[in-house]
């Protein structure tokens, strides 16, 4: 598959799968000259951008604050707690605000799945939508922040062994990350519990044992344990979740030679993965959290210049 | 009434009340200004900017600070719950410390009235304060943002008939429009439930039933139902309160071609005004969400430039 | 004591003790540099700071805050109530994250003490941290800035006589203070409330009579009742506490011409000291905020310097 690197240009960022071939490889690549320490070079004086985070982060709300802030743009921050929407007002009526006010560009995490869909059908709404995560729906950004830091390891896609294990469900990122996955021409597989695993993923890849994969993978991309979105029955101790679906020392020690390991973070240390695998020489953890200021800014530049 | 622009000089904007007619006109011109892409050239290096907000706001406090970056102003973000206010600390106190550090001005929402009577005679606190909302008191940066916006619209405010309709006696910024609006030469009316208009009004302005006013005006001013300060048995049901006194379809179809409608928001929808207009032809409350920002740079300037 | 200003660099400011005499008086003399108007040239195009504050603060918060955005660094907002600490995310994952991101140094207020020392031995976190204080522990900032205010006042610490007053064991910046005062040639003294006096402290000067005290001392340094660290019975009346302990006016009658007040604040006003006295021209409890944002300035210029 040859793809030209041509600058991708975009009104919203809403969902991975929307993006075509060229497009993801044209974001990965300019996520990679990013880090290489390319500059953006601004058609207009002075962009505005808001992060309106609904529900708790760190990483995706403080990396795209780095990102802004690396592209020179203005950041509006956003308080949920201290804003109207404590007087009721909607989350149309906060955009529509941040609109009128200037905000080119407005990166939401929200809990409810397809939020965006009356943003981007308003016609009084001008700013663009970056999902920062809908509910238990897309995260676009953790995705190709993913496939960043697997193309910068591997350079290529094609036939390539994953596996997604864990609480597959419950993740937005896994389902984008498997059908991206096989579209770029990975093989992909799955494991962990089998009631966080469903029928429907049968399309991108097969479910096989831990302990078999392990050993035949190039990419182990764990995934957090989200105690905050299962009922209480569904829970494993953090004991047993360890030594029948984490990545333990033992099963890490049977790993290829060359093969990484990977995680959206934050990590449950012990849970998902040993402790001391985290900032092992096999683990990608923190690149992915680097690459994601990276992406994160070739996505904002190529919303951006389309609004100069 | 023929008024020079000369460039306004301010210590601080408490009440709009307090300037004359030429500082508004000279404000709302040089918002004008800005709205279409003058630069401020500041005599220093650097502003240092702190928005403390104690109330609940979106459209304010986030205006605000586009303003603020806009003209390179740097700001110092201020988040009560995670403050010294904690541990007991005055506003006096927190105002005092903003000026140790080297703010230049500082904008204030407070529940308290006039809350800023010992902060302007302090001996000690260097730094110029804006009002963005004392209480049920005043809002002059709302009342100069709503008068640029009709400014804008018509020219002049020469014979101008404005209706003011709904929650009157809780609005802060209502009693600043009537006067100014009648010092400026616009005729001023009410409507919307008697218990929430008050014989003092009568200077400004007659209170006429709304179907009668609202084929008369040249401006619907609609009031936010403001739940958040009423007694419970004050307040009517939703559908009971658009019926009687919210700007309905009906009602709006009456509406003069060149009548505008204003609002400010946050709107509750289907109660003040029916949801659809918020955003038609007729509706400028977009606009003023967008001025807000120009004439905040206008009064921003006005207070620096003294402290060059 | 002849002391070269040689420019300091620094790895981390975890303990003010940590620092030789020569790296104290040359962040104090880049301190007053800063003051007098000296510009920083950054080695870097762009520096990233973060403030994680997980206990109240208003002066230290936005000090550095200014002190930051005076040397041009952005700077990463971090609130913890919408992080990832909400899902479990120690402090060490959530340093790790932003450094991974691009941090260059984290300033950190974190209730327990020595809580930086896993973060220092990390080899994966690459970040500085400065600490702006742990717990009862240090907060090696405060005590440089009353170092700064003392030294710009009398021009150097040699015999000076210094007071420490109130509630010495609950404060981190009394031990940092009375240790720093005695290596650099001062002759400290305390007094106050004997529950809230320890014999460990007799190494570095005696308890008096505040009565005595106040006559012979050069600076009067005041301590905050720190009523969120105590036990309910060790409490006094503010009425009882500011007339035993506190500087009344009447006490402060008393002192010599040319001594100074000092506290590091907030203030319990009418507690500690009589209201009236805490803008009074022997106060310097507005310089020492003032001189605090200038001593940052010079500590984040030691650090970031060696980072280029």
């Amino acid at each position: 598959m040859i793809i030209k690197s041509e600058r991708v240009s975009l009104k919203h960022l809403l969902t991975v799968e929307a993006l075509t071939d060229q497009e993801v490889m044209g974001l990965i690549r300019r996520g990679q000259e990013f880090k290489r320490g390319a500059k953006w070079t601004p058609a207009k004086n002075q962009y505005f951008a808001t992060n309106l985070f609904f529900e708790n982060s760190t990483r995706t709300h403080k990396s795209f604050e780095v990102a802004e802030k690396k592209l020179g743009i203005n950041v509006i921050e956003f308080d949920e707690s201290m804003s109207s929407v404590q007087k009721g007002e909607t989350l149309y009526d906060t955009v529509l605000t941040m609109s009128a006010i200037g905000v080119d560009v407005a990166v939401i995490r929200h809990g409810d799945e397809n939020y965006y869909d009356e943003l981007i059908q308003s016609r009084t709404i001008q700013c663009s939508i970056i999902n920062g995560g809908d509910g238990s729906g897309q995260h676009p950004t953790q995705c190709l922040l993913d496939l960043l830091t697997i193309y910068e390891e591997f350079g290529s896609f094609e036939n390539l062994k994953v596996a997604i294990v864990g609480d597959i469900t419950h993740s937005r990122v896994a389902k984008s990350n498997m059908q991206m996955l096989k579209r770029l021409g990975a093989k992909v597989y799955f494991s962990g519990p089998e009631t966080w695993y469903d029928k429907s993923f049968e399309v991108y890849g097969h479910y096989l044992p831990l302990d078999e994969l392990v050993e035949e993978v190039d990419v182990m991309m764990l995934l957090r344990v989200q105690h905050e979105r299962h009922d209480e029955h569904e829970s494993f101790s953090k004991e047993e979740y360890h030594q029948q679906y984490g990545l333990t020392i033992e099963r890490a020690a049977k790993m290829k030679e060359h093969a990484i390991i990977m995680h959206p973070a934050p990590v449950n240390r012990d849970v998902e993965i040993a402790d001391s695998l985290v900032e092992s020489y096999k683990s990608r953890i923190v690149t992915q959290m680097s690459n994601g200021v990276f992406v994160r800014m070739a996505i904002l530049e190529a919303i951006l210049e389309g609004k100069s």
